[in-house]
């Protein structure tokens, strides 16, 4: 690094559809910051959103921007008040960066921090040789760890949050959505000693992945009769819990059809518009607890998630569907926009 | 009882609006039953529905049927096989009778047993003289708390059911809609150490009540700006716990907003229509969690209820606004339907 | 059974060591319970303290008595109110029976019911051809499920209850005492995505089936270092978990010296002394959480571990070590004693 | 302050019992610190230790020291990064200061950080005119809380933190050992909801206090038959929630005797030596559960207190027996080894 100031990187240059990959300065970085050298990173949804540029971009994202959040690299360099870690780690981050000053940080739950920033959206991310990352969101990773699997542990991570949101040892659980976050819920679920495992999607190339994830039961909303098929296999009870991955409308009604009385809907998926409930069957009659799961518990869900790793109970190959350069991140979005390709890892340097 | 085998009750006689009080006989109890002598009773808005014979009541009534599931009284008789209670306990009951066999009933959920049956709706009710009710779902009242407060342990109870439902101690909580559960809460809330508690409604009569309830702030949703007073009182972090008592979509829709990020959102009145929500911005970037309230747990709210009132920790004078002889239900039902009563309190019996 | 008054059964006949198998009366059943035919019963520890008529037993068995609590089989017969099982099922049970009136009763916390008895020490049990049983306690056993595993689902209870008394998925586990439900514990822990397990018995014999049960270490607490190999192993910050099976006062101190600060500490194993313990250092300053674990939660850890079972999640086989006909049931003491054996399973009737 | 480079301080000048109040440099403060003005403080048992010079204070505490770590008042300078607290606030502090990079910190659990220093044990603290706050640690006061409530968060934490570490309303607690902590215990137990309060002590100065605390029950240990009057008064159940604030083995042991089971046993306070227990009666069929409880969580403990406060949910006035200037703290020291005195608060500075 020392030699060259600059770097390669993917820039959303302009407020407009599509982004370059391109030279830019390596990131200065703070006394409490460390810079990570990126080894993997891996795409996320919200990255063709950005790329896409669609309202959600418009309203939110402020070009120029280095996108990217989920990676993992070796410590290259750190600040003088930096302890945690030293260089040559090799790291993954937490990239919502929480205030750590308002009630909720205060009380422990900085996961919903009222004044987050995101790096790979509110600032420069990890589609780069280089990204600046605040000592306190640093997470060392487990040796024993592969590199693509460190790169996507922030979806991981979502999964990890959604399905240890409650009790999940002995319990059924319907997974309705098979992307990434999906497809990686499936594996921790069976990882966690869950009961049956119900995978709801309607996209043949995802149902095939999540027979792969050893789903119990894969079904098709459109073909199947989702319902009646979970009620004969619960003896009429219906599923334990919910992890609502699709952010579709239809099938977010669909999981409160399907939970039992006393069940857990654990919402992560977003829908794009209002979503029109039958509250007094679905939710009040049903005694149901519905949570809405936002990013990852900082930092007792990477605890979690390490420890799952690192013991083997993850086979997430499956998931990975695609590698390629950095330099061919215009290339993942076409793969990613085409519907059979699941997590596409992108590595940055010369060396790929 | 020995000498009459008739007795005085509400009888619905015919699908149809109206109720009639007349004789009719003495109910038989079982081998594991106990009959309890009524000393008072409670009307609820469920006894309404039933008199109107609306929708609801239509689908569920099969007439002739005695209602009333708020009562105390003493136990007259008891079956064979009785041991808890002997003749002579005051005593209430828990309405609801579960069946002891579900999965939910297994699990210590009978709250929400999947085969559940209610006295007063699904069998003959408590607006009589005598009710016969299963040993298992009655409950022993300490001496010292009165008897209306006692003829209303059924509402009570939701009410501490609710409030409990989660952490209340140094929690913010808003109330919304003041009938006798909304009331209730707020009284419930304060003695189990929360924060300010705001309640909200547009009838001015129940605002009333509600500041004798000792609300810290009493809110009319419509000429006020709920979302402004609330964020300004709590520093624009929103509320901890939203107590939705109301049923009214609209007033749903404010809890929603007026709830703070990882906030409570325990729903117990019943909409009679769909909801529309914004679940991305309400529940899943909040993590919020919303919870169904259903009845009373058994027993434990039962137990905490009876501590709170026994350490008179709980005035619910307020509440009670009308007070009559049980001939007088049709009377009881114009009062309710005025708007201007609470909870109304009938006496059967010619002593009354 | 119709045919046959009698049946071959263990019997502790006197107040005095030992026991006898010969035939006796077929236990009459009343019109709430189940007749169950014995197909396999596994010994447990207590069986043995009857055997040899120790203190425990001097104070608690009322002879003439047929042991037995572990056990599966068909049900013969059924009372006339039963309506949750019928002739064919196969079936174990629950042998604590709760009164359903006492105060845990009624809150949910039926296994430390203040007037419980339990079949097969304070009433006739399955080492037996045929055993009675209350329809309550009776436990529909899944097909999928082997005979050997479903005649030890007591024990396999109390390690699922043990473990899932608190958060396991990626928590460090220690398991304190490799007897059988030691051994289970390990597997349930591994089954519910706990992060490493550490095993620590000073039987080499235990501690090889701790291996087959695939702990991650099996540790000799009398030649090894426990301490400074679980602190190496945890970063210098202990085991999470402690499942403590041995009753060992010394083994129980080091369960307090290895757990983490803020971790918890199960106890299971019953020390026949007490206990001195240096509360302020291994308790108070450590925010640890110690909890009494009795028996198997009505029924929610039944449903837990007909899950695990059921979705392949355990392999018991290395615990199972002996099987014999009944009418052995002195032999299967003498192995029991020989502390080369782990879990012996006994079959009843002619056929074996 | 700018004028006068000193201040009036409490000073732990050499290792031998005593300690002086003379002038020393007011504290020097970083960018990330509040210089606080203090306004009262109050006397812990922990300064008399120290004073004293016994056992724990020689191997804990390095003279010269200023102690005291219970206090309130108003920011005098902020560091160039404070940005959550500024001049003229009215604060107090949580002078447990957090790692914040070990496991415990990482995951919530900061109250037991790994390396936790202490303010007023381990570095200078608050018996002088100004004391150094990291602004992590500083705490805003509601401006409805009295002053010399203010000065005793700390404790009163001690006891939020013991009464909330579980379920509190509707429960029976028994509060062993009425010092401050005990006595507010009393009050938060009352003010979140418990049912009746057991208090117990052999002091009869601190027993009159209990009283003047609303405890429903106040008992002498050495001269009542505290069990007996215990079971009589809950039905022959036992106590849901013990709050051991003694330290006394005897005590301690006597609350494992009188919770019920499946209670909570909370302990606080520190047994100078190791303590016998009965681990297979006491806790182990009891199926109770025994929390080590450790300063107060970061920060909803003080969140909760501060709702407690500001709702006027609180009356303390019985505990504060004694005020006086800081200059005759000795004088503090002789009235707390009296046995006659609960809570004393010191005023520094020349006007007092």
């Amino acid at each position: 690094m020392a030699e060259s100031a600059v770097m390669e990187a993917v820039v959303k240059a302009t407020a407009a559809p599509g982004a370059e990959v391109r030279e830019v300065p390596v990131p200065e970085f703070g006394a409490d910051d460390g810079l990570v050298k990126v080894k993997a990173a891996s795409i996320c949804g919200t990255d063709l959103h950005i790329y896409e540029w669609d309202n959600w971009a418009q309203n939110r994202i402020k070009p120029p921007l280095v996108p990217g959040h989920e990676f993992c690299g070796h410590v290259a360099k750190v600040g003088k008040n930096v302890t945690s870690v030293k260089e040559g780690d090799f790291v993954s981050a937490e990239m919502h960066v929480a205030c750590g000053k308002c009630f909720q940080c205060r009380i422990g739950e900085a996961h919903i921090c009222q004044n987050v920033t995101i790096l790979g959206v509110d600032g420069p991310g990890a589609f780069a040789e280089y990204v600046r990352i605040p000592e306190s969101n640093i997470w060392k990773i487990d040796a024993s760890i592969p590199v693509d699997y460190a790169s996507l542990l922030d979806p991981l991570g979502n999964a990890v949050h959604t399905i240890l949101a409650g009790e999940i040892a002995g319990r059924t659980v319907a997974v309705i959505g098979c992307g990434p976050i999906g497809l990686f819920s499936i594996a921790v679920a069976r990882a966690c000693g869950s009961a049956e495992v119900f995978a709801i999607e309607p996209n043949e190339h995802r149902r095939e992945l999540a027979k792969k994830m050893k789903a119990d039961y894969v079904l098709n909303p459109v073909t199947d009769n989702v319902k009646e098929f979970v009620m004969e296999k619960t003896d009429g009870t219906g599923v334990d819990v919910i992890a609502e991955m699709s952010g579709n409308g239809k099938a977010i009604k669909q999981g409160f059809d399907i939970v039992r009385m006393g069940g857990r809907v654990s919402l992560l998926g977003i829908p794009s518009n209002a979503v029109t409930l039958d509250l007094a069957n679905d939710v009040i009659f049903k005694g149901a607890v519905v949570q809405g799961i936002n990013g990852r518990l900082m930092y007792k869900t990477w605890f979690q998630m390490n420890a799952l790793l690192k013991t083997g109970k993850l086979d997430l190959d499956p998931v990975i569907t695609d590698r390629m350069p950095l330099r061919d991140f215009s290339k993942g979005m076409e793969r990613l926009k085409s519907g059979e390709s699941s997590k596409i890892i992108v590595y940055p340097g010369a060396s790929n």
